[in-house]
């Protein structure tokens, strides 16, 4: 079993294929954080990234709730988190909650894709981590409910993932060992055909 | 008025910020594309690199339709497109749509953040495209229904865009001066203030 954070990180890069962006391959999502802070400077660049992401209409419905270790908005979000999750995150430096607008700024219609381009942010957000050393580690698993209560969030705001983010940690200094497990588990992905298709019923597969 | 697709292309590459990926600033969804096939080949590390998106549960809830011009799965996408974009995308060598599985694989409970996961993945997409020298439009305008209709797709499963993807174009090739007027627009977005806050009401922004 691999040992030390670094090892862990080379572990995790999925296999290198010709042509793909290094930074998609290595961007995974761990459990184990330093108690190392992110720079003010860091996450500024982190959404200087994230401000680019595409949106329909260009509305970029996208909020994002940034709290640092020790700050309220961080222990707001660590009370919401399920108690699973409350076990990891709360060693990473930075918590964040991304959260989107459902309405259109333009003419308040309904955007049926503001969870859609949430994604895509928080998307340009966890690479660009990576690619700066850094981890971002996405949740769906906390309560809404009491995270809209927390910050009194508008009912016209839907919610995606919270984000951990740090820098990798040791595996050792995780609670318990199916987390340890999990943690210097191989990765594993689908196969194109089970996800590119040319129709539905005969799911044939393009390559 | 920038004249060549290269010039427009440069022109819409977002301002250089330290450390930010160049891949992130340089993506952007032109509506002019030249008559210049994908490969095989680069369709198939296009989604190599999508495998790799993170998902909840690893659930990886999305599906790629993709038509290439010509074919029978091309044709069903562009009739289900808004005919504002079935002006402009129907250039474009390969169109595609996503859909994503809105219950998990392991249990079958509703997985609340599969249309989230799908932008996920949809942005790795476009990301790997840009960096191929390629480029992917999303639309969300496309016709819902038709779209089920047309490719018999199980109602558990939501649509995410429209992608149309191809090599970029001569912008004066665009069919009207309207688009043609967007296509060489610079591009915006909000400052970070407006989207990187502490909390709600006050909105504090970080950076």
């Amino acid at each position: 079993m691999p040992a030390s954070a670094a090892e862990v990180h080379e572990m995790k890069k999925a296999p290198a294929v010709d042509g793909v962006l290094p930074t998609i391959l290595h961007r995974w999502s761990p459990r184990a954080f330093t108690g190392r802070a992110v720079s003010a400077k860091d996450l500024k660049t982190i959404f200087e990234a994230v401000r680019w992401a595409p949106s329909s209409f260009n509305e970029q419905p996208w909020r994002f709730l940034v709290g640092t270790h020790g700050s309220e908005t961080y222990r707001k979000i660590h009370d919401a988190l399920m108690p699973f999750n409350q076990m990891w995150a709360g060693k990473a430096p930075v918590l964040m909650l991304g959260v989107a607008k459902t309405k259109f700024s333009h003419n308040g219609d309904p955007n049926r894709v503001a969870l859609f381009d949430l994604g895509a942010a928080s998307t340009v957000l966890a690479l660009q981590a990576s690619a700066m050393g850094l981890a971002a580690h996405q949740m769906a698993g906390f309560d809404e409910d009491a995270a809209r209560k927390a910050f009194a969030v508008p009912d016209e705001y839907i919610f995606g993932s919270a984000i951990a983010l740090g820098y990798q940690g040791d595996p050792a200094n995780l609670p318990h060992e199916q987390m340890l497990k999990q943690e210097v588990a191989p990765r594993t992905r689908k196969h194109l055909g089970e996800f590119v298709w040319k129709g539905w019923e005969k799911a044939a597969e393009l390559a």
